[in-house]
């Protein structure tokens, strides 16, 4: 493939302690992947390159979302002032269980890919619904996109409604579908194993679920020590397991493939070392954790003890799919805990721009970045309703993530290639 | 004037524990006022009246901004990662000390109506800055525009740069100006006394402007027990105050003409008893208080003692002009503090939107709910993008706060009359 160029101001993290800042940059990719960034277009080994001028528009990163729910899209911003088992039982698994019809999942399907595309959301991990066709279906309209996901077939088999538990065999059958279809080498949408959570799957189903993830060597992501009534639950339940995160590790499914866990509010001690050890990652989803009342992840901890972390809008507890926000609430729910404790400081922009876009991203490979080597996941905004001419670089990308929105987002790259506006219904 | 009749879905809060709900509604207006809200238009007594149909649009109050300060327009959104004093002393101060030029005034302070505008902010409590003839200009502005507006400029005279020190004489005279000019009865824009809060101002200073409120009986706006150390700041600063509030209360500004106080974050026992008999009310700022980590103000516990409420942007503390995000961060603090204390219910939509409107709009006379006499301040709502034929009329709305935003807003009214987008540079 032709090498293109790219001119803009351009901003990545390389690092989370600053920004790496390139007025009127040139950045240079081929096949999708970068091969340098330099405010010097001779430097870049790109004669004869087509040479795409943004002209004042920045050029950053895409977004990645970490933990969402599509099949919840249509509960998205309703029923906020319920609590969490009520608004389980009346609005998400009677939800969930609609997308037995595959139709009804494609309107859905069509509108939460739409608003993550507005938004510039270019990868994501999702939880589908223990429904193999919608799920298949999602995978196909992520690829028709040009969207990177990874894509999980829900597994669940007790408390929950009947019409949406699968026995073990049905959910491996499933799962062994979708991979056989899915799981290509360095395909942009791939299966990910996908236990709802431990309150609703048997040690069966858990054991399943990790010989799965290590059969095909697929990632894991599940939920995690999200609020204190779950972790008392779980207690209950996995009576062996020393602490709720080792309930997922007793089956494999802690770190034995690469693993995502959504929330970790409250987790600490063995649980966050055995986390550190295992390389799993945590998917912090702040709008969640405000709007379920489950308390706040110490992300400021998180990031001292070496964790991986990235940021997940969880639709529907969340209530929003623009990333952007979820930085702004990220740095908000770090501030709450200054206010306790003086020696945590609050995450600056730098540091939330860098959980949000390379160190998510590196849950999908060489992602995030714009260092050589890694996919051209980018945006490219044009903020001149905001004022750009009387702000610094840093401070125009301040401003957008938090009063900017949507439209000025200007073009969409995943790995290289243009993403063009998804069909709705 | 003749009576004009507007259809839509109606929908406004009474009473704040649940939503009047006026499905295909009629709503008249007289003279600016509502005569009547009827899903039956002859019960409206309005033979010959315009009919004025928005189809299938939501109708709603329009929003209140209790507590903005207008010159830090420029900050929305920057250099969110400062504690609040180099914040203050590095970006806010060297912004406000700009608007001794009018004509830096006048592009930030259209930009700044420009945005209110878009959000469906009809009435506002405005913090200017010491500069009379800006002050003026911006309160011409919102005459222009027809947007109401309670527009204080600032007293302060201590523990602030020299280039925005003003002594007593001067603050009483420009104040004297623009009450001259624009302090006439049921006028839109009126001028507010405004010290900035009890460290920026001398003894000298808060005598004066509690003169100047009752002589002309105007109201009064500041800031209150905002953090901790401001706190212990005042005590020191006022030795003979018994509390924070009671350093205005002493020299006639805590509800001697009516009153409100932004933050009250740690306001409680004396000082809470104090607002209570005294009628001031509370503008609760909750973006705020989470971007300068200054804690959570209470709003169930001051809903519970019965104190006055309303919501404020507090740009630039705050970050978002957008009120409606104000509820949702309204409700994700009232949240917080039932994470913390179970007997402290979170605030429903219906009694935030309530506070919003109908609680706020009372510091303005008869304002934020369309009970006859009310006067007619409403948006429009075009929310046909979110999908809402498959949504009740609540959860319309309750999207729309959430994941909505201007583009959405279709009609703006104040006092009756249309406001059309204004001029921007």
């Amino acid at each position: 493939m032709m090498k293109k160029v790219y001119k803009a101001h351009i901003l990545f993290t390389k690092e989370k302690d600053k920004f790496e800042v390139y007025e009127n940059g040139y950045i240079a990719v081929e096949n999708g992947r970068v091969t340098g960034v330099s405010t010097d277009l001779s430097a870049l080994d790109s004669e004869g390159a087509e040479v795409t001028d943004f002209g004042n528009c920045l050029l950053i990163p895409a977004m990645n979302d970490m933990h969402v729910h599509a099949p919840q899209v249509h509960n998205q911003g309703v029923a906020m002032d319920l609590e969490l088992l009520p608004w389980l039982q009346q609005y998400t698994f009677p939800e969930e269980a609609k997308y037995a019809d595959v139709r009804y999942a494609e309107r859905m399907y069509r509108r939460f890919l739409h608003t993550q595309w507005l938004f510039g959301t270019m990868r994501s991990c999702v939880f589908g619904t223990v429904h193999t066709e919608s799920t298949r279906l999602l995978m196909q309209l992520y690829q028709e996109a040009g969207m990177g996901a990874l894509v999980g077939k829900v597994a669940m088999n007790r408390n929950c409604p009947d019409n949406l538990c699968e026995d073990v065999e049905e959910a491996v059958a499933g799962n062994e579908q979708l991979i056989a279809e899915f799981n290509k080498p360095d395909a942009l949408v791939r299966p990910i194993i996908t236990p709802r959570f431990v309150p609703s799957c048997t040690p069966e189903l858990l054991m399943a679920c990790g010989r799965l993830a290590n059969t095909y060597q697929l990632p894991v992501q599940s939920h995690l020590s999200e609020n204190t009534s779950e972790i008392a639950w779980v207690k209950d339940l996995e009576k062996e397991s020393s602490c709720y995160g080792d309930a997922y590790n007793r089956y494999g499914l802690f770190g034995q493939t690469p693993t995502i866990m959504a929330h970790c509010v409250w987790t600490s001690g063995e649980e966050l070392d055995m986390m550190k050890r295992n390389g799993v990652m945590v998917a912090h989803c702040p709008t969640s954790n405000f709007n379920l009342s489950s308390g706040m992840a110490p992300l400021r901890t998180f990031l001292d003890e070496g964790l991986r972390v990235g940021l997940g809008s969880d639709i529907s507890g969340g209530h929003d799919l623009n990333m952007f926000r979820m930085l702004v609430y990220a740095i908000q729910v770090s501030k709450m805990h200054y206010q306790h404790d003086r020696n945590k400081p609050f995450l600056t922009l730098s540091e939330t721009f860098w959980i949000a876009t390379k160190s998510a991203g590196s849950f999908f490979g060489k992602v995030g970045s714009f260092e050589p080597g890694y996919d051209f996941d980018a945006l490219v905004i044009d903020d001149s309703v905001l004022y750009p001419d009387e702000y610094s670089l840093v401070h125009r990308l301040e401003r957008f993530i938090y009063v900017g929105d949507d439209r000025q987002i200007l073009h969409r790259f995943c790995r290289g290639q243009e993403v063009k506006e998804p069909t709705v219904d």
